[in-house]
């Protein structure tokens, strides 16, 4: 890096766009990506679960889930289990989508980030 | 995770919090991380490179580095390479180990999201 970039034609297939501009803004933030990776590896879980482990509050954590479920990266199931209410998230195949497509970018981001010089 | 979490004091080492809150929010941001990436993978880089290369303009670029500056993660040196002013900026120890300890975390987040399980 210690030359002058040099615009080339040549070697720039791959790469139109910095990856950062292709991050997804709605689930970057520490708490969305942490929830995100916790589905990414769970059928489903527990609302309860998700609360005590991110170390959150009821309402925030409700915040992020309706956020992430306006968007339709993840599925909410409030259910009765007996007499007890039960709220179950689970990712949605949008939604795994998205994540695995941050991930892929954020990789690229911290592991290679100046492979497909475009200069 | 389809079972409910049960508090245990076995296997507690080496977790005391969530990782997320150990996230460095000052490099967290795409922009910030993108530079910070490319500084860790070199020994000092050029702003116009950095600025073409993220595709920023002069003034963002120039507002995420002078944060950068005043938190001791870079340093920024200017200086006239012939009549030609250039713009050198790298990565203080600091910096380095800030970032370093940030992909850590990221990596645990997500590729290790519900390991050393305190519940």
């Amino acid at each position: 890096m210690a030359t002058e970039p040099q615009k080339s034609d040549a070697g720039d297939e791959g790469r139109e766009h910095h990856p950062r501009l292709e991050l997804d803004e709605a689930i970057h933030q520490p708490v969305r990506l942490s929830i995100m990776s916790i589905l990414a590896q769970s059928k489903k879980v527990d609302f309860a679960f998700l609360r005590d482990y991110l170390e959150l509050g009821d309402s925030n954590l409700s915040r992020h889930l309706t956020g992430l479920e306006s968007i339709g990266y993840i599925v909410i199931d409030k259910v009765f289990e007996g007499k007890r209410p039960r709220t179950w998230v689970s990712l949605s195949p949008k939604g795994r989508e998205a994540f695995n497509n941050h991930v892929r970018l954020l990789r690229q981001i911290v592991e290679h980030p100046i492979d497909n010089l475009k200069y």
